[in-house]
């Protein structure tokens, strides 16, 4: 890299070199000159309608990409998308989070400029909660480092960063003498070997491992190897919600997706009653447990994540989750011969009946036989994502959802994400028509980059999730007539489906028309949930209710 | 107040003291237990489809109320009302900011609940730098004190607060023992003494006195007594923009909006060239003084507001400004005879002309005759609010815009919280394309709730405000059909307005139809901008383009 840049343009190489193509956001004043330069580059800006928009887009792209980027101006831009970069942290969602901001020389005494809240540095402390690394590009001689700094963080820890851009600093040299150091990291050698050895003695010496894969195996780039360690040793693996689609589900050797008293009993059962559960990358996270339904017990544990690692009852320190999974990928485990398999099938033979009443069950049946792996199917939060997960994802990375955090809304911006990210994917986005509600207007961005998502919104009149817990007005939402999007944004095609027929015929439909996105209003009785769902505010309604 | 009441139940009461009777927001199963608690009370939830929307009614609530409420749930909630709370901080607008939260037996070894960011008081210490006063509630002891505390802190200055609210508090009881006591809040008798009696002289003794209000008068509710001095004493009086409406611009004193070189000339001639300028609660902000092209002379200034008190060169401390304001009401100013007037009048007669095409300015020309004594101008940030500032607002308090902070996107979802504010007027939402496409989707809530903006939608394809500045794909937007959103949302009246008769027609059906809301899409020539804008564009290019 030649460092006789910019500051604007060494972040832009920067982030080219991260693999970065595409930035999410929306222009104001206060970052406009870096969004030209941004133009000018190699790096596509798209512009959502609303920051949050971009902000969910950013982590959708992060999470496939490895890296993604929000481009927004100063706090009426960045504090829009505290809650995307939330989300962002808590999933370990590596998002690049850009400010403009006002200059250098503009600060000077303090002044009441438009756009500030409190303080210039409002918005920089606010982000310091929400990302792992931060920083102010408020001087050259530093800046070309700071940018390294930042961005190595995102990378390692698979967090958000925020690069504050004072808007006089955009074209102004950097340091021409900086050359960027390269941090090697590794595991302590002699940590490792320990650990390694110990997992490996009792993996072997198990009646019944099975291997809990998390979603970290994504954000780490280890999905490769661990389908090779699967291979290799023909263990048994199941997933978590958050982690759904570290494999392909159809793998033979997949078990289903583990989530305590609120999954499969074939699943739960299975795994709780192992004597050798290897978690690899695995949060432990309520929602992925089960609301703590889970029953895994430490003492047949082996535990890494990029944060910890524990052996039964013990922990190590130093050890990189890539090296772990990468140590057990090439020790002497040894090969099990006959394994465990799913009795869970992919429905065959979907049958539509005609002038049935579409039910959620049915349609996620249906929904089953209709993906295929160039699906990539987004789930927004609620009945979308607790239904979602029968859908079996056809191979790594096709199943993207916000789990954990479970920002509503999360969905259609998402898919703009994620198909940037990979064009070769079509969406499949599930979204309740509350997330719709909030989000779902970004559409309008979709159609402005020719994106094709097929929407499928469950439309039960209301925040579905929350009646069983605590019901009132409050629940309640406007019925929009959603499939007639397509008149105000003056493309896309809309669908109403009532019956199993008609769910039919919008789905092939659908699937031959490419050009835009299609929309259907899938009307469900409000009464009707999915099993998981059921099981979700049942547990949560207890605790609520005791409260 | 009974004090043996839940800590839930005594911030409903503190609130309905206050005068609150509508809270906004959207459920999430950590709010859900207040949620029902608020439906049970004499206050109304008004569910927003998203937080944002929320957040903006609120604090156009509190604008016009003198306390609004956002009550939403924990993160996923509170964190998408971070910039709307900053507006609040920014403008001086007194929104409590209500959040659900895990309960504290939810937070013992702090485990991973859903919604979480990194820390349980991650949110409480974003909200502490977007507020004046802020509290977690998880002390039944001193709840209802907090409460109390961070409830006046608000009303004191004017500023957002925040209170979390753990789910298991909601229902607990709080100490009955517990007696609020009233802080008397009034200014030092002698400071105040001897700055009025300075002034007093300072404005006998001046030769072309006048007074520069500013918003400040809006939010103490000094309105009243502001147009008592001014009647009495026949000074003139102009107003800055983020305080338009601050009194009637018709009342014949009034000589226009002062805002440096992007204002009128002749009212900038008049308020440069006083050798008394009384400046009543005015914020010195960079819009507001024309970016910083004003030319006020403190050597002939008396400058007050809630914050800082001068005269001349020289500080005063301890004076609030209802005391200093209402201390120059009862002193002894001498009555003005002949006044200044302002040649600016209201255009008589609009008459439009079959087939022409509908500019920027015949559009606003046109709608100064539209708007009456019960219309609430709301306008959004662009040119929505520079050729706004040409409207002649027929009573106090009738125009609300973010003038200072400049969040874009503001006026659909503001006008919810304006008319629940005050059901007697009709708002005319005044909001560019850009800025509807953010939040215009709020509509829905007008609908749900049977309120009846009329909704002008200045449609000049794409971000007109940043175009002049510097131009490029990121200022173009889709080009959506606004007119039917009608049609997304099964209710409300959409027009398509290319020429001055069909702006006549639509503004004749508008105003007939009551019972929805109406909708015009303005079609405006993409370069046709107003004065205003013309002059903000360029001060702002200027300097950006130096840098």
């Amino acid at each position: 890299m030649n460092p006789s840049i910019s500051i604007g343009n060494y972040l832009i190489e920067k982030l080219l070199e991260c693999g970065v193509r595409h930035a999410f956001g929306v222009p104001g004043d206060f970052v406009l000159g870096f969004d030209k330069l941004l133009e000018e580059s190699a790096i596509e800006f798209i512009n959502t309608c609303d920051e949050q928009g971009a902000g969910f887009a950013a982590d959708a792209y992060a999470r496939l990409r490895g890296l993604g980027v929000v481009c927004i101006t100063y706090c009426v831009g960045g504090l829009k998308v505290t809650n995307t970069t939330a989300q962002a942290f808590a999933e370990k969602s590596p998002v690049v989070v850009i400010s403009g901001a006002p200059g250098k020389n503009e600060r000077i005494r303090n002044p009441l400029l438009h756009h500030k809240v409190r303080e210039f540095d409002t918005q920089y402390k606010v982000f310091q909660e929400l990302t792992i690394a931060s920083t102010v590009l408020d001087n050259p001689n530093i800046a070309f480092q700071e940018i390294d700094r930042v961005i190595a963080a995102a990378l390692k820890y698979k967090r958000p960063v925020y690069i504050e851009l004072p808007r006089d600093m955009v074209f102004v040299t950097g340091n021409p003498n900086y050359q960027a150091v390269k941090q090697p990291e590794a595991s302590n050698a002699e940590v490792l070997n320990e650990a390694l050895n110990e997992a490996v003695t009792l993996i072997n010496h198990a009646r019944q491992p099975v291997i809990l894969a998390g979603v970290e195996m994504n954000r780490f780039g280890l999905q490769e190897e661990l389908l090779q360690l699967v291979e290799k040793t023909n263990m048994p693996i199941a997933q978590t919600l958050l982690g759904k689609s570290v494999i392909s589900e159809l793998h033979p050797n997949y078990i289903g997706l583990y989530q305590g008293a609120m999954g499969q009993e074939y699943t739960r059962e299975y795994v709780e009653s192992s004597d050798c559960l290897i978690m690899l990358g695995t949060f432990l996270s309520d929602i992925n447990l089960g609301i703590f339904t889970a029953d895994l017990n430490p003492k047949h544990s082996i535990y890494v994540t990029s944060e910890k690692t524990s052996i039964r009852w013990h922990n190590y320190e130093e050890i990189r989750l890539q090296d772990f999974v990468r140590g057990l990928l090439a020790a002497d485990i040894r090969r099990r011969e006959s394994i465990a398999t799913n009795p869970l099938k992919i429905p065959a033979n979907f049958s539509p009946i005609t002038g049935q009443q579409i039910t959620i069950d049915r349609l996620f049946g249906r929904l089953n036989s209709f993906i295929d792996k160039n699906t990539i199917a987004i789930a927004d939060v609620g009945d979308a994502l607790f239904a979602g997960l029968e859908l079996f994802i056809h191979d790594k990375s096709r199943f993207v959802s916000p789990a954990y955090y479970a920002s509503v809304g999360f969905a259609v911006p998402a898919s703009i994400g994620a198909q940037f990210a990979n064009p070769n994917l079509r969406p499949l986005v599930l979204v309740g028509d509350g997330a719709f509600q909030m989000t779902g207007i970004e559409l309008s961005t979709v159609v402005r980059y020719g994106l094709n998502p097929i929407v499928i919104v469950l439309n039960n009149k209301g925040y579905a999730t929350e009646r069983p817990m605590r019901d009132g007005a409050f629940n309640d939402i406007l019925n929009w007539r959603y499939s007639r999007v397509t008149e105000l944004l003056g493309a896309g095609l809309g669908f109403e489906v009532n019956t199993e027929d008609e769910l039919e015929a919008a789905l092939m439909q659908s699937q031959a028309h490419c050009e835009s996105f299609c929309i259907l209003d899938v009307h469900l009785d409000p009464q009707d949930t999915s099993p998981a769902l059921k099981r979700l505010s049942s547990a949560l309604g207890e605790r609520i209710g005791s409260q």
